[in-house]
């Protein structure tokens, strides 16, 4: 594909030699003549001078330092993203199920879907257009899984989780399973059944061993477009807005609901019961213990620091609100002299 | 079901419409004639007034404001579970083994057990009476399962680990990995067979993408009535007592003993070789260094707060010790005064 | 094997009776005649007097408080390690592949390797020498697993995937799904496509359930005889150099490089983009959000308090800037007196 090309399809303003023939993307260090490199974190702007791409995408404001051709865009990262996408189509998977997977009675599985070897599908599945099913996948009895969604490999779905269309759910992830409710009888724990679903909406993508638990009584829900990294856990009955993203390693207590375009750093806690509203974004390893009702950015946490230093600080903040309480008597005397 | 002999067999105080049926359960905000709801939250009690339900199991407290039949109880969620339990039985799984499961020699798979499509056992597993092997899992050699237990799906289960009766575990479990345990010889690492097993007590639940280490030496054990939510770590050698409940996220390095009855919020981390007594309560992402030889409530870690905020009272927590002398020679500086 | 012929081949100094006769590993409280113990953690010290063991592996100064033979190094822990690896050899694996096992044409399996039930090997894959493939792993097309290494149980590995020779892979470890790269377009996320492999060096352990993606164009690499515990979350693009150990629960964001020899505690946070050199040690649960240049013991967080107490204190947390502001206040207001 010409630059012409790409800036056209991709509505980019092209600086240069618009006949250069692309191959492939690849970073301003590493790019070689053919490929396009791109600038869209000022981290690796002293790499732009010396790039050997033979195009750049930039913003308007690196347009003077680039050596070489240039998409220019306010978005460079974007454009990325779609040349990207431009040049490396996915490989088509043959359709139809693989002689080694088991299907249960009373599915509904899509002529063009593909269903991997050593699958499992449980009795009353649907399973849309253009789906792809991984090798070893689980699916439950009476589970939905949506036109051109996609299960990579060993995901387990629990029975009658319903998944919508385009997704994509990374190895190992787990939706459906029980969620964590239990009765007290004196010491011991008496199992609440768990009868709520799972709903996942359309073009959302569940990172690799993330876990979503169904609902006790009504359904954990997954709104569309929202984005799960790796190895995060959401308890029953939680609810995630549509568009929001979750960076890995991040735990949800239950019956909590989070709002539309949050994003929700690394390592995050959250826990039951509380809401957080639109537009919302937590740091990475930050705890929320109480609802956000305002947008904005949130933190909790102390800086790293040399060990030794950091146990002299740490041992004081035990000492914390006599400190206060002393600085305040303190005051007190010099205003009273 | 009539609400009295609903009332009758939970042993609860019935008042209001006895003949009443109920059909099922639901929150008390979405429930429909024909349902019975609760309340145990404080939390949803502005719901009570306003509920379609056609009975309510609820705390002699809140009576005077239910709208309609009730019943009484000390301890509405414990009816809550045990109703649901009552009007949803599990489906029956048919006994038998999957043609598509593989099993090695020697097994011992009690007649009444289930085993799933594309599970493997190894050699010289025993598998216990009404147990569920779900579809995907892999039983190591010389493990055993008790009765009625049941794998959900995808589970791995290292060899000579032993589970007990009437335990669930989620999917993506791991149990019986080994130890994470390394001596040093100069930069390099060398392994630390881990020989020892794992050996889960009677009536365990396990969560979803949870993994428990076996023992270097010794096992690793998690007795009677334990609960653990998903993507939980636990190392080598620990040991978690009776009825102990561990939220999700949680991790517990090697050789650390927890009591009985503790609860332990979600995302903690506890360091190895530690001793915590029984009915020890902490709160989510706590971090324990030390002993803990008291039952009692336990915190760590700073209050969420706008980013602006935190940042500047975070880069004060630098100098902590610092203003705590300051302050200290002020005070003397006063008094010499 | 006698203990004379164990401290010959390990290279120990012999105290007591060459000739007695060990026949396994056990630890100091719970070993039997017979049986070799190890004093590596001053912990355990006081078991040593009491100690039914034949022999001891120790250090030279707890050498006058054995009361049995014993084995003197500088290193015990790597003695052990040694000694319980000499006398418990990992059982042989047959090899061939299981007739369960789905093979996809073009690859390259060793006759001296093992594939098991139930595993799916994607095309033109590579599988080295005395390889163990366990049952239930998945293998993407092109991946290639080294000599002598072993994939233990329900093994994701995603396309394309470089695994070197004499590593151990733990159950449902994820190497090779996708890094979390989206680019955003007004609210909506558009996909990064994830173009890079992972590249894992030898003599490498990933533990179980732990993720590793693949990198957005170029490799996420783990170098050399790195150590990974449980449920590690490692983002597309980090480098983690040899002989690092991280221990269970840890996360690292995107792009990040990590030294050699480095040990990182669990539960550990490390944001993206960042440089930490050679031998840094981190803490358990420490949050990293910038580069560490110097090696060194590096911690944050606050100490696990009584909740009562906790609270107190967590409260003036957010009033630490005033207070520092206040304080300097009350210095001046002195000086100036």
């Amino acid at each position: 594909m010409t630059l012409a090309e790409i800036a056209a399809r991709l509505a980019c303003e092209l600086h240069g030699d618009g006949a250069c023939l692309i191959r492939g993307v690849a970073t301003l260090q590493n790019a070689t003549p053919g490929q396009i490199a791109f600038l869209a974190n000022r981290r690796y702007r002293r790499h732009l001078a010396t790039t050997r791409a033979s195009a750049v995408i930039l913003a308007a404001d690196d347009l003077d330092a680039c050596p070489v051709s240039a998409l220019v865009s306010e978005n460079p990262y974007l454009v990325y993203a779609r040349v990207t996408a431009l040049l490396n189509p996915p490989a088509p998977v043959p359709n139809g199920c693989h002689p080694s997977a088991v299907i249960e009675p009373g599915c509904h599985i899509d002529p063009s879907a593909a269903i991997g070897a050593h699958c499992v599908i449980g009795a009353n599945v649907t399973i849309g257009a253009a789906a792809v099913i991984g090798p070893g996948c689980v699916i439950g009895c009476g589970a939905a899984i949506g036109d051109a969604t996609r299960l990579t490999a060993n995901v387990s779905i629990g029975d009658g989780v319903s998944i919508g269309r385009r997704c994509l759910v990374q190895p190992g992830a787990v939706i459906g399973s029980d969620g964590f409710g239990y009765a007290q009888d004196k010491a011991a724990w008496v199992k609440v059944p768990q009868l709520g679903g799972v709903v996942v909406g359309d073009d959302v993508e569940i990172g690799a061993n993330t876990t979503i638990d169904r609902g006790a009584l009504e359904d954990t829900v997954i709104e569309d477009g929202v984005i799960l990294d790796n190895q995060i856990q959401i308890a029953h009955n939680v609810r995630i807005g549509a568009h929001t993203a979750i960076a890995g390693a991040t735990a949800i207590a239950g019956s909590t609901r989070i709002g539309k375009r949050c994003q929700i750093g690394g390592a995050v806690g959250i826990v039951g019961h509380l809401e957080i509203v639109d537009d919302v974004y937590i740091t990475a390893m930050s705890l929320v213990t109480g609802n956000i009702r305002r947008p904005g950015l949130y933190s909790s946490g102390t800086p790293l620091a040399d060990n030794k230093e950091w146990r002299r600080n740490a041992a004081r903040f035990g000492q914390l609100d006599d400190m206060a309480r002393r600085l305040k008597a303190l005051e007190k005397k010099l205003e009273d002299n």
